[in-house]
């Protein structure tokens, strides 16, 4: 026993003191990341850029304006009225000063969180986008991601036609932009709800609006039998008769307005949005196809919409749903207002990454806005020169990277810049610094004599 | 006794109810932000972009790629080695499934962990930067913010006096590319090291580093002060002398040399950096003066470097500290890496927050990138004809709003198009679409009556 407790507790000891000194000098940590989180390599990111860039251009192009707000909010905030599933979902914790924070999970309620406090600042109509990240506790089995982007627009202060169009223009010029073939499916909340008390069903809306959002997952069939259970056989066969109405914008919105009982604001809403989408896509492409298709199937199931809705598909990957969907809703910052003057909106949401997804798929991702040509180390003593040539070439506005290692045989130097996805490098090669160029041309694999001024003529035309 | 409870008791019970109804479905939230966070407002967020697209152009033109890595990482990883200050100020929580994560608070912690997780995939020497948000939770009093954007940029895996002049010339260029006025005050950590070796006070080095680097905190007289109590007087002395070495670059640098004991490694190292800055920045600018100036009393306190260090001021505002900053270091994913071979770089970073406010300062902001155009609604009927001579605007590159609320006099339009810092307002006055224009000049007050076509023109000379 004596022997043990020899022998035995200074190892321990030892052990003890290893293990604590350990943990507060740890010589190795495992570098990994948290489930759910992804980083961004260079390539990646680049195109990731490229898309919000391209993007936003439209969107400023439209006069839409960029806010940001924070990451972190108070955790009554970003809760609002609670809901099961946000709240399960949401970034809690106690901050330094033992506040109940969050992280914003979307970025509609702190955009209504911020439209209350800086009503005084803002002019209305106000036109903003917010592209930023969001958080959420997702299931990441489900090949969710716990940290995305998101990328909303709205047009709020404003009830008009107008704005609903607006939103609906700038979702298809936008997509167009990008190259894409896209259907917008739009349709009228308040004229369903004007169908369903034309039958004496608006009691049960809500329960039905989300049996006809699941249409596209679960089929004809089974929506139909949902339907009976809800609102009895005959019911059930007038509500699929809306929703399934087909034909050209007009034709659908003849029919449907003769279901909902003869002309009202709500088919009158959808008139004018086709008014405005012959003037304004009329000379735009020279097909009489209708840029915007009425879908009375689409509902966009519990949202708070109260207006028009819309989703928008993409014609060659129908498949991966919606990428970009929102409506018209009536009291965007009620929650944090005391007056109760409402503030109505009509805005949308960009699936970025499903859209990134997409445009990989197809083969349409922008083209990188990157960095084509690199001048060759030959003599790293003549890094400055090298400089003074890459510079010259940047004001020319042609990117250019300098190599850093020297390399006499050139073959790392050009393995390099392919691996970057580069078309030339440069190699000085006369007595002068600007005097003599050889180009090598990655792609075609061959080696162009020329001067420094021929050289910056080929990389950029437009000098 | 009997009354109390008859009629107290159900009015607790009233406003028992009453408060737990409210608690589950609040009437009003008091939208309010967290304190040290911040919102932005369109004029400023629009500015901020300005700024980090104009840095990033210039950054993409060297050759740099953007990365990306997640806001919230593992504890431990971003903990790394520990420290006082930094633990203190961590938002630090446990997530859903209990682990023990936080939030970034820099880019150089969770840049070291990305470069050993991904070191396989990246192609070096690797040139990157990483514009994103960091969450610390600093005393928001000394009117530090507890979300701010930080801006990173370095050059890894070269040991190069090339390397080095990169980052140099790329600060100055990006600075220079935002119009301002700077001085880039480099030295050598190593050649100090030299020195205070020489005069054997290398075991002290750190002390002195710290005590150094104060010098433009506390003056000349404090810190002779200090070092004497550090070092004795005689050093003392002898440590001003070569921290205040002055003169043309070559001057100091011949003065420091001498004083560390003749030619070095180190020495060498400033010496390429001084030729290769004559090459490179000779053809920009006609004026004699060094683009950079050699000032031994560099040495960036307790920060990790150990070659060239340097610092970045306004000449029209020096007060206000260096703008950007950083060194050389000679190991940053170490403690990430379970092979020892060490990954060496060059980087610096821009205080993008206090940028921003130097640049309003002098006026120098970028010009916005923003849409100062509008086409005025006189009848909201029309609005599809108004998109689509805007659509018409934005193709020929002219950004252009369509106001969306009716407004026969124009007096609202004008002044609503002024509050957003617009400069034109459209107002179709012909009977045929394409026919009139009426053109409001708002800066001039005054009407030009012109054709679309002429319209374009005068709005987008390029076209």
């Amino acid at each position: 026993m004596e022997l043990l407790s020899v022998y035995v507790f200074p190892r321990i000891l030892v052990i003890y003191l290893t293990l604590k000194y350990c943990k507060n000098m740890p010589a190795y940590i495992e570098p990994r990341l948290l489930k759910g989180f992804r980083d961004f390599l260079p390539n990646s990111e680049i195109i990731r850029r490229n898309l919000t860039e391209n993007i936003e251009n439209t969107f400023r192009s439209f006069g839409f304006v960029p806010i940001d707000t924070p990451a972190i909010e108070y955790a009554e905030i970003l809760l609002g009225k609670g809901g099961g599933e946000t709240e399960k979902q949401i970034f809690r914790f106690k901050d330094n000063g033992d506040r109940d924070v969050a992280l914003r999970f979307d970025l509609t309620v702190p955009f209504a969180r911020y439209v209350a406090l800086h009503r005084n600042e803002l002019s209305f109509p106000f036109k903003r986008y917010h592209i930023g990240k969001v958080w959420r506790g997702e299931n990441a089995q489900r090949g969710r991601y716990r940290e995305f982007t998101q990328c909303d627009f709205d047009i709020i202060g404003s009830d008009s036609a107008a704005a609903d169009f607006e939103i609906l223009f700038l979702i298809r010029t936008a997509l167009l932009n990008l190259g894409l073939d896209i259907s917008i499916h739009v349709n009228h909340r308040g004229l369903f709800n004007r169908f369903l008390a034309s039958i004496s069903l608006d009691e049960k809306s809500a329960d039905i609006l989300r049996a006809v959002d699941k249409l596209s997952k679960v089929g004809q069939e089974d929506t139909f039998k949902n339907l009976c259970e809800l609102a009895g056989d005959t019911n059930a066969k007038k509500i699929l008769d809306f929703i399934n109405a087909k034909g050209s914008f007009t034709e659908v919105l003849n029919r449907i307005t003769e279901l909902s009982g003869g002309t009202s604001p709500e088919s009158q809403r959808l008139s004018s949005l086709r008014d405005f989408m012959l003037k304004a896509c009329d000379n735009e492409d020279g097909n009489n196809t209708d840029p915007f298709i009425l879908n009375p199937s689409i509902t966009r199931g519990l949202d708070y919409y109260t207006g028009v809705v819309f989703e928008t598909f993409l014609n060659e990957l129908p498949d991966i749903g919606s990428i970009c969907s929102g409506g018209r809703y009536d009291n965007l910052a009620g929650l944090y207002s005391k007056d109760k003057e409402l503030i109505s909106g009509v805005g949308s949401s960009v699936g970025l990454d499903r859209l990134l997804a997409a445009l990989e798929n197809l083969n349409k991702l922008p083209a990188a806005n990157k960095c084509i040509t690199a001048i060759a180390c030959c003599d790293v003593e003549k890094s400055g020169d090298y400089q003074a040539l890459a510079q010259k070439l940047r004001l020319s506005s042609i990117p250019c990277e300098v190599f850093l290692e020297e390399d006499k045989q050139m073959v790392k130097q050009f393995i390099s810049a392919e691996k970057k996805g580069m078309r030339y490098v440069l190699i000085p090669s006369g007595d002068q610094l600007f005097d003599k160029i050889t180009l090598r041309d990655l792609g075609a694999r061959k080696n162009i004599e020329l001067s420094f001024e021929e050289a910056i003529k080929m990389l950029n035309p437009k000098v």
